[in-house]
């Protein structure tokens, strides 16, 4: 018997479970996810990982359950330094006496590169590993994620009115195109061209997006149908509804990811379906601001391709993709009145393939699949909140916060880890012997899972 | 001039912010809590509380918020290891399949013990000093309770149906009745009558409540209005929605609390408020199970003092009391469509002290006054996803989580305290640097609060 000799590689990560977000939805155990130069070059049993394979180094995780990176489909990265600045208002207060304000007198780079980099690390220590952005100054944010190590596709943004950034609406598009120009060689990075949103975009402007968008090849990122009044003031101005007008100025299409979506026509919702167009399910930001509930189960049934943002810190005011995971299939049950709707493992494909899909990077990120980059986020399950654990998948969604992620993977390279071996005490309780009577209780009860 | 001589006190807290839940809003600064003999003796100043205590211990909390003990006003405590066990089902296949088969095969004074003992770990860790609990054997939840040092209001549980528990309804009330003689003499242990729900008890059984709750001064803890199917069924059955039924037997009054209360006319919500009812908002069990959102917006408006629980952990996942307090605000804010309703502070109240009302225990808890016993959580908001604060009691309803959570004391004993020297590490990001920065900017845009 001659045997194989081992193939090297850098890094396995040997795992309890893996959850790969496959078509199939299934949780694997006792997986290794083997990976080199950055990218996943295998998944397979630990036993036979080891017979295989030769890793420079082995990280064992043996009460984790390994996901895709968490992609949060939709937000504004440096608004992180507005966090709490103002609550419990209505939009229009809210941004006209607190946000706008603020913006005008601070705007800069050097306040778009700081609020950027706290988004990154609260993003990272969340689980995320990739974020489509929306905001000023891009090439700051950029320099945020090039030193987290974070994917990032960013949105240059376009808007109709002047800022410390830009003048006018061919000067925002030739400055987010200079920086794009510049940055398009980083393997982390990648553009989308971002009109903010119909009521604050001209159809001159509109076109002048269409035809980069084609020459470039880039998607379009913006805000619709968010709130009523948008649409109303959409109506009065254009005689159309915001989306119908989109639709006439030939942006629909597999390139076009719409932020929110919260008031759709069933018709509307056909005509996104239709066009293949993605819709960004903001749910905290929605509730927070008052702008409703988007009809996420009618879209999905309809085919809409629906993946989940935060929004912004100072609308949510977390950048926490396992609460929108979790509100997200709360609120599509209670909404449709059937508690099967939106179940765990759809609400974890909403923050990962969906959204790789609607950023055109399914191939590259979304899943761990073999010729993936290694985006990978570990979710510690042990602690007393998610014991005991009948179904990890369920966990991740239902029980586990984003204070459970311990390590951080993006494109192989460990991006973040926390330690856990301290926990909390408590006066009485022994924490590890609890844990023990959780798991006998266990295994009596899986018998009726 | 004579100095006046020092009292000497046991504990002395004292923190960077105190959020006391008292009508005036207010949030202090710079403040200590003095605590003597289990109680709060003064709330002032740190320099005063220098020159007119002296304690045996001081507790500093330089950026920590404290407020009071949280109270879960509606749990079934030992549920917690049945986690997760079946998800993503409809009520009524999710209760028929899965938890009522465990809970016919398992149930026993040793699982309740162990369950209540994984709830009071995993709510004191969450700053849930007291809980409103309803299940089979109470008497060793409470066992749970005295072990944790953890406050909770035992629900002595009635319903038709045999179980390993007891046979009938008046053998549960004896039962009942039996575990509150052989406990009321403990100081963190107070009763109420607990019959299950309209739907599961009998007039006949009902009037037997009655007699005992006028007899013995105790509370009334019920299901109530939870799902239309259950309404549906009180009117086939008794000819007239279960709310008038309970009216109509006369339970209805300042005692009476009732779980849920997500369908609800108009005419019912001024007659609970008519009555000093009070209804305990389970937002996240509601939405699992696909039973609907309780209008709190309404309920509020006409007066109804409502409080929050998480229900038990087979439909949560968690005894989070924070994801409720959260979930609760932006609920309210969405299909109010008005962000101004439910602001923060009135987040917390629910959590605290309109609870301690609902439990007729709002002259012992529910805020942080003297002469009240110190039940207390302090929160530290130090971490980058609670970077900047401007506002603390914005953050511990948006931002903050139950892992933000640092040290629980009930009646001026700590029973949880977590140590937070080891947080995440980035690849290359510092995070003290970062908080740095990040109050930078906070001073900078203060202004626009």
């Amino acid at each position: 018997m001659i045997e194989k000799p081992l193939i090297d590689i850098e890094l396995a990560i040997e795992a309890r479970w893996v959850v790969p977000v496959t078509p199939q939805r299934q949780t694997l155990e006792y997986t290794a996810v083997i990976i080199d130069q950055g990218r996943i070059l295998d998944v397979l049993p630990i036993e036979l990982a080891r017979q295989h394979y030769r890793a420079k180094q082995v990280v064992s995780l043996d009460e984790h359950v390994l996901i895709p990176g968490l992609i949060n489909l939709h937000t504004h990265a440096a608004m992180t330094l507005m966090r709490g600045l103002a609550d419990d208002l209505p939009l229009m207060p809210w941004l006209q006496e607190h946000i706008w304000p603020a913006e005008k007198q601070w705007l800069s780079s050097q306040f778009v590169r700081d609020g950027s980099l706290l988004a990154c690390a609260e993003m990272l220590g969340g689980g995320v590993t990739c974020f489509n952005d929306m905001y000023f100054y891009p090439q700051a944010t950029a320099e945020a994620c090039i030193q987290a190590g974070m994917r990032a596709h960013l949105g240059l943004v376009v808007i109709e009115f002047a800022s410390v950034y830009a003048n006018d609406a061919d000067d925002y598009l030739q400055k987010g195109l200079d920086a794009r120009d510049s940055l398009r060689n980083n393997p982390l990075l990648s553009f989308s061209l971002a009109p903010h949103a119909p009521y604050t975009i001209e159809n001159s402007t509109f076109e002048k997006v269409m035809t980069y968008s084609e020459q470039l090849g880039l998607g379009i990122h913006t805000h619709l149908h968010e709130t009523k009044a948008e649409i109303e003031l959409g109506i009065s101005q254009y005689a159309t509804r915001p989306l119908r007008r989109l639709l006439d100025l030939g942006l629909l299409g597999p390139d076009f990811i719409a932020a929110h979506g919260v008031h759709l026509l069933p018709e509307e919702m056909e005509m996104l379906a239709a066009h293949g167009c993605h819709i960004v399910h903001c749910p905290t930001s929605n509730l927070k601001l008052a702008s409703g509930i988007a009809p996420v189960p009618a879209l999905l049934n309809k085919g809409v391709n629906v993946g989940l943002g935060t929004d912004g810190a100072a609308s949510n005011n977390r950048l926490d993709m396992f609460a929108e995971m979790r509100l997200a299939a709360l609120l599509a049950k209670g909404t449709s009145v059937d508690a099967a709707v939106l179940p765990a493992a759809q609400a974890l494909e909403m923050a990962t393939i969906n959204a790789a899909k609607a950023l055109g990077l399914d191939d590259k990120i979304g899943s761990i699949e073999i010729g993936k980059f290694a985006d990978i986020s570990a979710v510690r399950i042990a602690d007393l909140e998610t014991s005991p654990c009948f179904d990890p998948l369920s966990h991740l969604i239902y029980a586990c916060g984003r204070e459970h992620v311990s390590h951080v993977w993006v494109a192989g390279e460990l991006r973040y880890e926390k330690s856990h071996h301290q926990n909390g005490v408590y006066a009485n309780i022994e924490p590890a012997e609890l844990k023990e009577i959780s798991a006998k209780w266990q295994s009596k009860l899986t018998q009726y899972k």
